[in-house]
């Protein structure tokens, strides 16, 4: 999964990643899902793991431009986890009383503690992306907060947060035939937001914006990964397999009792 | 004031700061207690006005060994300003929630919004003072803290925060006559914790934790003040004058009336 990581320092253009490869999978649609659910699996042993050895902490976050499939990754990859490990944190407009502080505020209030694994629906990035392209502060305001977010997030990892970043990554004309299909499906009418339109048209800052943003926050200690998400089966593949190999990577193992239990009787 | 604020980068020893230096008052703990007088009008009209004009947010750190005097400095300091728009933030013993994020968690959380006057008593920098002298960290683990702190500190300032810091200096002798009238009147006994003592026992590593504390992070938007604190009445006129000072060269202005408010006549 390495080819879609983002290395520190490196400059992206979104032009030179297709959203609709599917490289690493030799097979089709029917392969990807049964590929998924034994990742299903490793990932609903390795959360269990990680609630026991209580330890480090989880951060994963979900950007993408909408119907990129954010609600759709938490669905189907996080299927079959325990709940009482993993929370969705979702970052809508803020409140007045979020407006009043800092952008990283709510953020942090809601970061993982030990043992738990907490999925960002959306995040501090809006902060670079919606707020600039809209032009919601001064230039100099947000321009300043790539180096405030790096440093957040350094001090999270410091702290024992392994941090997992994706980016949804879809087309145009995707976007389109997902919109549509809101519109037309009476069972997906409902995430059907006329302000959507607005967005859309605002498409190539928002890719200028999220640009900047990989460029200049992926680091090895809170990577950007770049997932082609117009095929969703292989989107879900991709992320499920980052989080199983890095989950993996941490090595942990279940806490040894204190006292020596093999000589205890249940009366 | 600018005589006890610390400069950006500038090694403090803490032998060559005396803490029972009177300088900046001509006159006797009469004159001091008169002037504090004056500062604190002066305090409660600039703190209307932080909460009228809902522009910057205010925070004051106060740092200082057992009797040192941070709750006196709250107390005699702010007495009059509007409970409204000033909140205290005590920070003890972390509770397990807490533990189990990282050491800015709890912090953030209480860091003033527009328009509020948040005082901490103790603070972020404990976790390089308490948590260093009883090594509850490996020593790589609190070394990274300073650089965590100064980034965590200058995205608050950059994002609308004044950040003013007090560290009340005392000394040994002081602290003994401080302990010991705790134990003497009944009405102080309350405040007497046998645990302090243990502490005091460590006054060495303290100073020294405390020395590389106003050395590492003492920065141009979040600048350390020592302050002279055996005689509690100047260590009071010095904090005042400092945050007077400080409030006034925000040039705050009541916001002005949407509308024309001069042809309002009330029904």
């Amino acid at each position: 999964m390495e080819k879609y990581r983002v290395k520190p320092g490196q400059r992206i253009h979104l032009k030179d990643w297709d959203p609709n490869e599917t490289d690493l999978l030799d097979g089709d649609k029917d392969e990807g899902k049964e590929r998924l659910e034994a990742l299903n699996r490793d990932l609903e042993r390795l959360q269990e793991l990680l609630y026991a050895e209580h330890k480090h902490k989880v951060l994963i976050v979900l950007q993408g431009m909408d119907t990129s499939g954010k609600d759709g990754v938490i669905r189907h990859v996080f299927e079959g986890v325990n709940p009482q490990g993993v929370r969705v944190a979702n970052f809508k407009v803020p409140t007045p009383e979020e407006l009043d502080h800092d952008y990283l505020w709510r953020i942090h209030r809601q970061t993982p503690g030990k043992g738990e694994m907490v999925i960002f629906n959306r995040s501090h990035y809006e902060d670079v992306l919606v707020v600039r392209v809209h032009g919601l502060v001064p230039a100099e305001v947000w321009q300043r907060r790539y180096a405030h977010i790096n440093a957040f997030e350094q001090m999270l990892a410091e702290e024992g947060t392994l941090i997992l970043k994706f980016f949804l990554h879809i087309d145009l004309d995707e976007q389109k035939k997902r919109l549509q299909a809101r519109l037309d499906d009476p069972t997906k009418r409902w995430k059907f937001n006329p302000g959507d339109l607005q967005e859309r048209a605002l498409w190539a800052e928002y890719m200028r914006a999220y640009e900047d943003v990989l460029s200049k926050t992926s680091t090895d200690y809170a990577p950007w990964y770049i997932v082609p998400s117009n095929k969703k089966w292989y989107r879900n593949y991709v992320v499920a397999s980052v989080l199983v190999e890095a989950l993996k990577g941490l090595h942990m193992q279940y806490p040894q009792p204190k006292d020596d239990l093999s000589r205890v009787v249940i009366p």
